[in-house]
């Protein structure tokens, strides 16, 4: 294994240990008996709705990268691919409340869904108010008409910062959900791999690539995708994403949307602004508003090489939020 | 190869186009003859001395992703692994002078010494004043006593971060480029590659790491190495990149520095932490303290695999101007 680790069983513990001792001013661990448990350095804030998070390990700055100032109020932490515990997800939640309540915001994954409802269920016993938005942006995952039933990839980036900066105004806990549930309505994201990821206590990769070939749809743990084919060139791509998106999502001309190509570990930023280049000329192309982009590494699969395309088409109350400021030990918006 | 590409002559145009379309908002281009002239979007910005940098392409979000408020003013972007030309470097000059004049400030690489020693004398007959300060912070590619030669890499994220805040206090040319040359003195860095990265245009990597294998001082260019041995664990890489740096400059008891864990690409962040959680630790085990940390991908190539720590010896006044906000397209700091 080409990695920088010690013993592979405790990769997230000492992950957590640097990120604690790097961001020391920003989150501090809260678990009754481990680190990964994170809130925000000033957890609780009162008067306003609290946000929480979490999921397996492995897609740095998903899920803990997003617990700051503007973002989240706090993460439950997995092993890498791997659910958080009930107990985990109750610790963050009892030291976020300000009274308010708590949205439960994450990805559709089998266990993060059960662990985060069992948790729920606790917590409401200790009179915590909780409630839950599951996001489903992956197009690849399930046919139109299941929407509710794909995973929730990298456009939970949208669905953190928006909800966020709404808990943010002091609405309340319903208010916060509906807006998160309006973005999840409204977001979608279709990756391509080239190349797979590596389990750290595995030791090689648990899926293969052809050489030459791109999985188009593939999940971030290496859910097999729609269909394999010969990798393409950036401008194919770009174009085949942007149609599937398309497909599935009606987005009209003078409408107004927001885009993030993310990459999912290996490949260069140089390459994700070459496809991000051609979706936004697709986009223009038909007429329609790009009101704010997003470049980067937003939901990761490790070492994993591919992008993925993630498009929220805005309305009025989505593009003035979208603009308020975040700073999280990761990305930060100005 | 498994990139996402079109023409590979045209990897650079390509993202270049792309970047400006992403960050409209920030930065321009005003080349007079390609888009390998950036500047931020209200320059020139008068009343304080002006910044520019410059080098190859592949190593984003080195040079162009410095470009911002509290940042630097410019930047002329060459090919893959490839120096800006001497009009490049001119344009961007003569777009950000704001009459108090400019700083070239980049690494250490023979063709771009050579393009802004020339640009720099092009700039003087139009009665621009210029001065440099050339980054030389990487300790394995030349022994100690022979410094000035060494090669610039991560650690220019040092000098650029504070060049340009002195610069923002309205300081002068002289004073803008002492405190730059303040900041190279006291920064090293170190790196170590496990996998190589591929040139578009050749298409095969123009550099073997053997499987297995860590390459301890690789340059991000993949210049040889001190010597290459068996990959270790995250540990024995934290101890033995610290101790090379320690070797190299005077780090005592009390005193504080910053620490940068930068990926070359492909490395993911999770790793990353995990190595700087040992760096810190061995640096608070010394009794130095650790003022400020940076983890992430602040200097690449491509998507080679591997990391470098740099280490910067602070002072009060760095402290302090270590500290203030800057806002680019990629790193942001409140």
């Amino acid at each position: 294994m080409k990695k920088f680790i010690n013993n592979p069983e405790e990769v997230v513990d000492e992950m957590l240990e640097g990120l604690l001792l790097a961001h020391s001013d920003k989150i501090k661990s809260v678990g009754e008996e481990d680190n990964h448990s994170l809130v925000k350095i000033d957890a609780p804030s009162n008067g306003k709705v609290a946000i929480v998070t979490g999921g397996g390990s492995g897609h740095l700055p998903l899920f803990l990268g997003y617990v700051g100032n503007g973002m989240l109020d706090g993460v439950a932490v997995g092993d890498i691919f791997a659910s958080p515990s009930v107990q985990q997800i109750l610790d963050v939640t009892k030291k976020v409340d300000g009274g308010k309540g708590v949205l439960y915001l994450y990805g559709n994954y089998g266990g993060d869904v059960m662990n985060f409802d069992m948790a729920a269920e606790m917590s409401e016993l200790e009179d915590i108010d909780v409630d839950s938005v599951i996001g489903t942006d992956d197009v690849a995952s399930m046919p139109k008409g299941s929407e509710d039933n794909r995973r929730g990839v990298a456009g939970l980036f949208y669905l953190y910062k928006i909800a966020a900066a709404k808990a943010e105004t002091g609405a309340d806990l319903k208010q916060v959900k509906e807006v998160a549930e309006k973005v999840n309505s409204r977001v979608r994201t279709i990756g391509v791999a080239v190349s797979p990821c590596t389990i750290p206590s595995v030791g090689k990769p648990n899926f293969e690539i052809e050489e030459g070939s791109m999985e188009v749809g593939m999940g971030i743990h290496g859910e097999p995708g729609m269909y394999s084919e010969k990798i393409a060139s950036a401008d194919e791509v770009a174009d085949l994403l942007t149609n599937l998106i398309l497909k599935d999502i009606d987005i009209n001309e003078n409408d107004s949307v927001s885009i993030l190509v993310n990459g999912l570990g290996s490949t260069p930023l140089e390459e994700l602004y070459i496809v991000y280049r051609k979706v936004h000329k697709n986009l223009s192309g038909k007429n329609i508003n790009i009101y704010k982009s997003y470049v980067g590494e937003y939901a990761t699969s490790m070492e994993m090489g591919g992008l993925s395309i993630s498009i929220l088409k805005l309305d009025k109350e989505l593009k003035d939020i979208l603009d308020t400021p975040f700073d999280t030990p990761f990305h930060k918006q100005f």
